[in-house]
């Protein structure tokens, strides 16, 4: 079946939890978190949840794990941690709780963001994306400008069309 | 040594097991499997053995596995499988039988496929190649598309240059 | 923070250890390694040492764990040693002692390659980047094209940034 | 908390769902099955489901899942595929969808098999054990003596005390 | 050499840290911490550094590479946060900074633990060990029980060995 | 199939490589890999090959390729080079090799170890084994000791068993 003929089939709408890491915002002061959210509206598809989280490895894999149980559920959409301090753990964590790896995301995003965005500081995001159980799981920088460019390019155009995948041999 | 000279050196011809993994295909209605023979044989390259596996763990290591303990066989090129449905697990067999990965080959391929081809969905394509033993693995998806695109910008201008560094140190 | 504000607040000056993986180099004959301490003492950075190691999984994580305990040295740029040949394992070792990866590092150094340099061989480069301690860890291919490639696109223009980044969370 | 205080605390029943490997067994011949249900009831716990599977790395994975994702299942007690013929991939499967490892698990139940049951034959058994999501997984050889030992020694003694643990920080 | 001649070259006395893992204790409360600390101390060993730090990931993390830079530790002796609580993630943290697993410490301790402690309970624990840069680390559960099993028995006996063994190729 | 069933089955003779892991030593004067040989023969087994490598990790990986490629070889015994001096990484080139673990022998062989031999000198031992291709590989400390007690307990009552499994599924 070609690209186009799967996009087809593809359902209509997905829902979705929006998860922040960040030690210090709130969900007013949410601005990339909120960028996800207007944009996933935009596109049709429905917010499920939006919640924030510190940025500590147990408590982003307990999100991780919640998105992963609740049926109501079926993409979560990372923004922030993904950097490379001492305390940046969102790469590790997520990366310890993915059944299926998407090498994919993470390169073309990086590949977008070196030539559309910010040059040579591309190479220390570390987005990163995949599968757990049934659940899409997408993990982007916390900047405006990087959560612009993943939802856009990447996120919004392939929803859909992962969900269907990912449901297509049950 | 430059790349040039690198690649003067190279063996003039390599011998190829193509592996097509699929659930329905037959050696008659393997178009993918098919396209990549007609390529290697046209760039001078020899194909020792076409095979079909179904799209399962385990067959696809037992012939990764029958690839490497055979001396005739320096290549193999698979193609199929490495989608990220539930039962794609190409990507995962492939990895668990690897002494070295080779991550550029998936990156590149990816590059091309996002900018040449399929544009976001791209991103889906989970692309790998490595060495077993003394025996190179390429893995590529199963459409025509990708098989042709992976073999013309990456694995016939690179095959002769890659067994050639594999049989290097010995 | 914008990745211009975070730049901004990098150090002025980091302080680097070299180290050429080779079996038949001298400090005197080693011209990629003389490229890269030339390139970064015109940036301003600091070149605090220059070693030659043989191409020895152990040798090679020896050398990183020496630059991670000795705390003049902040960064260690490693060349050679990063292809497929059976004795090639500065992949593996750099791989092995790093507690964070930076996958950024190698993807865009291979797009670079690939689209500037040496188009499909690039794929072959096994360049690798990450953390190990609290010392930025970039290891690339020996020839003097992918040094100076690696180092003019993206060690020297982000190495404050990243060293930056390394010790923010202390 | 002493071990026996944490005992003291532990649920009063679980809910388990039994998993065969096997390629030929149904639930009528399953007799490791039969024997892992007969032991769990007369100690009070609940059998909520009994399946039979091949033994396949993905059917044993989505297995895990589905057990993972019903809310009704606490445990699921695998039997059989623990060998090393090519096609036992259940220790793979097993392990390849753990959140967290319980390497005692398989350790006190091979020491057990040794010095109680079948001597140096011991060492071929890949037992192994963890948490998957909130649920706990433990997967023992097929056979009837292998099956009753680790009901007996190490999975009814603990099981409610597991649970609990897992429980515990939610 | 024998394993008696090794023993004789082994260092006088050895350099140690201990650091508990507790999200309530402190130095004064800290009981198992304090076992360790009188054990070593009575064996002839010198504690250098006596730490408590939270059930926390990154924080765990942070503590070792503090003890694998200080060059006056020689080894780190952790206690705490071993079991399988979501929140327990010392196994986890320790697993992550290891260069060598040393897979017998956990090993001998579950099966002295099972034996002459805490019957089938053991197989909950997750005691590790093995070695970071020049620094040996050992893990065991919180409980008084546990820290004495692990000194007396395994610890205390082979602790200047260890360090011996690490210095000897340097 | 009940253990003795299984054993009854297993084939009369299996033909092994012998790998001796030291910097010094020569064929003649390898005392426990002429230990190892002397215990196969008596026990009924075929020495293929007998050799020495440097304590090397790309040379112990070059050593496990050969003997997989080479069809008149069924096991390998390694021994030698399983410490944690910064040299010792037979467990690591192994560990690197397998397709799959087997836990039991590493763990069996401590056990016995501990409380027939060396005693808590036992936990220092990375003894490891498990299957490459086609292929049993087995790895032991280099001691007379250790060698004698993994061959008498372990390896020579349960080798044609393995060897047995191993080519069961082909």
């Amino acid at each position: 079946m070609s690209v186009e003929e799967h996009k087809k089939e593809a359902p209509k709408s997905v829902s979705c939890m929006i998860l922040t890491v960040s030690d210090t915002r709130t969900l007013v002061t949410d601005k990339s978190g909120t960028i996800m959210k207007e944009m996933l509206v935009e596109a049709g598809f429905k917010v499920a949840a939006h919640r924030i989280v510190k940025d500590d490895y147990t408590s982003i894999q307990e999100q991780i794990r919640y998105a992963d149980l609740d049926k109501n559920i079926e993409a979560l959409l990372i923004n922030g941690g993904t950097g490379i301090t001492f305390r940046d753990t969102t790469y590790e964590a997520v990366s310890s709780m993915l059944d299926k790896d998407l090498p994919g995301f993470g390169e073309i995003f990086r590949y977008l963001s070196f030539e559309k965005d910010i040059g040579s500081a591309a190479m220390l995001s570390r987005a990163i994306a995949g599968v757990r159980g049934e659940t899409a799981v997408f993990s982007t920088p916390g900047s405006s400008g990087a959560v612009k460019l993943a939802m856009k390019e990447l996120i919004i155009p392939e929803l859909a069309h992962v969900i269907r995948e990912i449901n297509k041999d049950k």
